[in-house]
């Protein structure tokens, strides 16, 4: 017998009959003998009307009113699904954030999960009953309804894991699990059996959409075991585990492109201490995030060109922001470019293998790819590249490394 | 200063636009110096739309997850007022039934209210701001969410008054106030500027639909004001008082109708003791509620007709419950019939004035309409005529009672 979280998308849940067939895969778990606890999200599409709701009326910022406004689709499948169960003949009741409660701290609209109180969740577990948790919502230190930012439902599920000291973590989604690269655009993409803490941290801050970042996060904290697997399929997906279960490990797992990009490049910067915060100082008083940061050694002593990245929607407020500080930093121009895409190159197995970094470019540089940017990290090469090249770089790096499916 | 709680119905919130003219009317009555509470009804047409899916869902029956799915209507219409007041620069935030807490009995579905604490809506008043309360919801005893049935927001918002010693409760609909009679068949029914309690409740259980009878019955008993009036123009509505508010009483205030009943006669039912228990008992087990009855003496002390109504959709129920008795009813046949409707002449100065009854009986008879079953309180005279005689009875009742507009 195992105890099995089960998270299930708004997709999974759109309308009565997904909701029925969620009720049926719940029930096949337990008719093999094990318990179950699902969390879910709200009905596909229904989040986004909520927002537009709270937009409409004057919310467009985080509050207390917009997580009490966006916290009913969460609560309506939660019912739903516990009705479905108990008319399948299964004993169940839906859990709500403030009823279980999920304690979080008070940051409206990206509330971070501080404490799960489990005791009626294991009573109804206990009770040969399955508990149905609506996600992506918890209760606040003063009693307001709270949410965790979009995706929240499967930090719920993570965090809910690992407060049950669940075996699994079954993530349901509309995908058959992780791929090495997104088959929409290179068609022998493989799925993978298995993949890394660390990698699907990668895969998921560089835009694989399958799994929240924070999610990814909590889960490796804990060590918590994920599946990401279909929902309208029984194969099965990807597991999210420790490195050491890894046996063979690949020198690369997947190849990840964000075009959420945009570059900014500040011509002939003055060379000289003290310029770096002069520059990124107010861009984090703006919360303006830096990714990518290159800055050349200067040929006279004198001045360089810098270059960084910043995400796409912030581009237009982060040239405000350096413009404004123009007197001090004293650069000749500033040029930016959102006609840019990220490239990632992913594998635990390049920490022990030299050589990754170099195939990367020389691939790259065979097709007459020009590399504007590179970032690396322990498990990560980045290059910072023209859009228009996105599908050609994906998939000759994808035959490069070897991971093109058989 | 007055202290005063408004509630608004599905119409009045409808949409975005709706909910910012409610936040208006909430600002005026701020602007003249007033405390304002504000109880509010789910957007019109969601409430079906929840009942829908859980019904989908194989919760046709009221349950603890029914009404889970269904509160969610009014947390989004709470939550998007408050924006808007907000907007507008009007402290504001929203309570939802289980955050006041609103304590109800836990009978999910048609939950009754038995305690409302009121410490954090007076702090929110207190301070300068408006409480805007999710209607139709309260909190279990067992900690679930429990609703209070349709129309339920009538009574939270009674209930919230009463708790609050408001001034005034003001009840917002989609009509100018309370009618002498329906005023889409009587085109000369006039709006009532008063009217007592017991009238408006014997109204409100015979169809008018501007109020929940239990909300009724509440301010009744508490002898809270209510004002009934058009979320749509600025005119004063109808007044719910104390008879001893009411100056010059008139004779009749009011002709309501009901089509919602349907009649069932038992032809030579054994005349003897038990014999009115062994029929409406079984009914009563059924939750069958019985309205009209009427049984002559017998001529001959061995047998007699009984005839009594119940709701239309309780039709086909009734039926088979007698049915099943058949055997120790003897009666010779059952007939019944739903083409049928109750009018009933409603007024608080019928208690001191005799001949009311007479009037009714004297103008049904001239338009030659056959009464089937009469029945008598101490405001109210209702009779049962064919269905298809409605329009022409009210209109000829409306003017035998001088109620006509001038």
């Amino acid at each position: 017998m195992a105890r099995i979280v089960q998270k299930f998308g708004g997709t999974s849940v759109a309308d009565i009959a997904r909701i029925k067939a969620v009720a049926a895969t719940v029930k096949r778990e337990l008719d093999e003998g094990h318990q179950v606890c699902v969390v879910l999200s709200a009905m596909a599409g229904v989040t986004d009307q909520l927002v537009g709701y709270a937009a409409d009326a004057g919310g467009a910022h985080y509050s207390p009113e917009y997580d009490t406004v966006l916290a009913t689709g969460e609560q309506v499948t939660a019912g739903l699904l516990a009705l479905s169960l108990q008319e399948m003949g299964v004993e169940s009741r839906s859990w709500l954030g403030w009823q279980i409660p999920i304690h979080t701290d008070g940051v409206h609209g990206r509330a971070r999960i501080e404490k799960i109180e489990i005791e009626g969740l294991e009573q109804t577990i206990n009770e040969g009953g399955v508990p149905v948790i609506a996600g992506f919502q918890g209760l606040g230190p003063d009693g307001r309804v709270t949410t965790l930012g979009r995706g929240g439902t499967d930090t719920t599920a993570v965090a809910v894991a690992s407060a049950l000291g669940a075996d699994r973590c079954d993530i349901y989604t509309d995908v058959e699990g992780v791929y090495t690269t997104d088959p929409r655009i290179v068609a022998n993409a493989r799925k993978l059996e298995k993949i890394t803490y660390e990698e699907m941290l990668e895969m998921a801050s560089l835009g694989a959409k399958v799994l929240q970042t924070r999610a990814v996060e909590m889960a490796m904290k804990t060590r918590q075991r994920l599946h990401v697997r279909s929902s309208y399929s029984d194969v099965p997906g990807t597991l999210v585990v420790d490195e050491d279960e890894i046996v063979e490990q690949e020198l690369v797992s997947g190849i990840a492109y964000s075009r959420d990009e945009a570059k900014i490049t500040l011509v002939q910067v003055a060379d000289k201490p003290g310029i770096a915060a002069a520059i990124f100082g107010p861009l984090t008083d703006a919360s303006i995030n830096v990714d990518m940061i290159v800055q050349n050694v200067s040929a006279d002593g004198q001045a360089t060109d810098l270059t960084f990245t910043v995400a796409k929607a912030d581009l237009d407020r982060a040239v405000e922001t350096v413009e404004a500080k123009k007197d001090v930093l004293e650069y000749a121009d500033l040029l930016s470019d959102s006609n840019v895409v990220k490239i990632s190159v992913i594998g635990v197995g390049m920490r022990s293998h030299a050589g990754v970094a170099q195939r990367m470019f020389e691939t790259l540089a065979e097709k007459g790819i020009n590399i504007q940017v590179i970032s690396t990290s322990e498990i990560k090469v980045s290059v910072l590249i023209a859009e228009e090249y996105t599908e050609l770089a994906l998939r000759a790096l994808h035959t490069a490394y070897g991971l093109d499916a058989e």
